[in-house]
């Protein structure tokens, strides 16, 4: 099953399912209004939804209407958590190595989490608005997942039983932002603005035989100004799976319906697939040639970021977004 | 006006106005379902509910009932966003003199905040419940604040003008869990479990002369199973007001509606006003003695919080809550 939320001038927008070739979508209005409903009753809910999602499927659906990615909101627009892993070990030492510093081996078995910001979600083809061009904007391509419940203490196993959707994310971050806010020893939190989501949330069957041991064997597509800059495989090297992501969540506390968890920047070791952020470039600059060459986004940049199936369709459609300065010149 | 949330078995709760005295309550039902729903309409929504509370005073309500602390969720029982400050420059000076490190001069104009989780918050007499004793359970005693939206790049006067309510706060922290995962260097996960908070939320009207610079003077007291152990003055050592903490938050990103905001534990330079969490007394007795005394919380153990206005009534109610293991032996 495919949904989307859209736009409707209020704080949680309309939820509506969306036939599986990303055409045409219909209201879920008469079963749920808002993905939070859905995700709060989740059981009861999501049969009625996917009953219309065959429907909708099958070109019988009375009220479909042709989707447009524009006017998605963000699939759960605001959400209770938003909790980001940095999964892909290579991205770490990666980023480590180009500034000198091992990777201790504890990072192999104890993924690195940061607690984000949810209050303020950004839609597929919203803007991205700064007010500061030097803050050092950089985009970062992940595949994230929701959650139902999950209990304290859940192995990553149950864990895995506890995934109900699965996005793509753009987890923008200000990079010039990053040393001194890191260096206080607190975490993100300026660094960490808006992030944006796909059009879509699908449910795991969606992706088939993609998906597998809580990842997703599928390539994500990032374009940087229109000019392809990562095609890094989201699968194999995903060191901790989505179920250990959640788990090392719920070791201490409860995880309650509608957190948000996500992969971090996509990365493979061999560079030829490209990156999934501007830092990772820059971290393979500096190891090369010893010094970074690309620079972080400028007003007006577009990024585009989309994951194809098998079957070379998008499956979550693109996040496709203009990255805008305080006063809207576009 | 002085809000509540009750249970009623629903992950929101039932938003209820309660009387200035804390006896007596009467549902908001009719004007508003909860209190996530009266954040998104405020000033829609707020003003009828201050008609129904200057009845409720008036012992007029005619379905009005006995005010049970008990019967409260958190105010706001799940958050978008719970943003928490390190505000009491003092209390990050002791906790580091104890382990021999300075306090950069730049603590004093560059406020530490950290993103919590807001998906699973406890109620004021909730029992917070922990897998293992050894984890250093610990309870802060804090003042926070509800917001409405601030716009990207609020001063801190602005930021002010978005305070809604005001509440108490206990953040628990996991202290032995702390060292390591700051050295991870992405901030605290899971050192933090869910946050309790008072049985009632007030708008800065409620605290008179008390409310002012966006800082609340007046004393926070803790009790640790039935001993005084804090009265600290929340006021003139508050080294960032809400204001200026909002702001913090506010750089980079908007601020939506129902975001919590912190201030840390609340702490005083004269150590015969106690103090506010027990990683405190540790770093007194560590720079008085050489080692800490104190050990942190164990099962069974209770914690009550609690702020007295000017007139010696609780402000906010009090959480008072017992410490759990992982199964309910009480």
């Amino acid at each position: 099953m495919k949904l989307a939320t859209l736009k409707d001038g209020s704080r949680d927008g309309q939820l509506a399912v969306v036939s599986r070739d990303l055409t045409t979508a219909h209201f879920a209005a008469g079963i749920a209004r808002s993905m939070r409903q859905l995700l709060d009753a989740w059981h009861f809910i999501s049969p009625q939804l996917e009953d219309l999602y065959a429907t909708l499927n099958g070109g019988k659906a009375r009220h479909a209407f042709a989707f447009d990615p524009a006017q998605c909101m963000a699939p759960l627009p605001r959400a209770y958590q938003w909790a980001d892993g940095s999964a892909y070990l290579n991205h770490v030492q990666l980023v480590r190595k180009a500034r000198g510093a091992e990777t201790p081996e504890s990072f192999r078995l104890d993924p690195l989490m940061y607690q984000g910001g949810s209050d303020d979600f950004l839609g597929p083809r919203d803007g991205a608005r700064f007010l500061d061009e030097a803050w050092g904007i950089d985009f970062e391509s992940e595949v994230v997942v929701i959650t139902g419940d999950v209990p304290m203490g859940s192995s990553p196993e149950a864990a895995l039983e506890g995934i109900r959707l699965l996005m793509l994310a753009n987890d923008v971050s200000l990079r010039n932002l990053i040393p001194a806010e890191l260096a206080k020893g607190f975490g993100f939190f300026q660094s960490k603005p808006a992030t944006a989501f796909s059009p879509v949330a699908c449910t795991p069957d969606e992706l088939g035989a993609a998906w597998q041991g809580g990842r997703v064997h599928l390539r994500l597509d990032s374009h940087w100004n229109g000019r392809s800059v990562g095609r890094c495989d989201a699968g194999p090297e995903m060191t901790f799976h989505f179920g250990e992501l959640i788990a090392h969540l719920a070791k201490t506390r409860r995880v309650r319906a509608g957190s948000i968890v996500g992969s971090g920047t996509v990365s493979n070791q061999d560079w030829s697939h490209g990156w999934s952020c501007i830092a990772e470039a820059r971290a393979i600059e500096t190891i090369e040639q010893g010094a970074p060459k690309t620079e972080f986004m400028k007003f007006g940049d577009s990024i585009r970021i989309e994951m194809l199936g098998a079957d070379g369709q998008s499956v979550f459609g693109a996040i496709d977004q203009q990255v805008l300065g305080p006063v809207d010149a576009t």
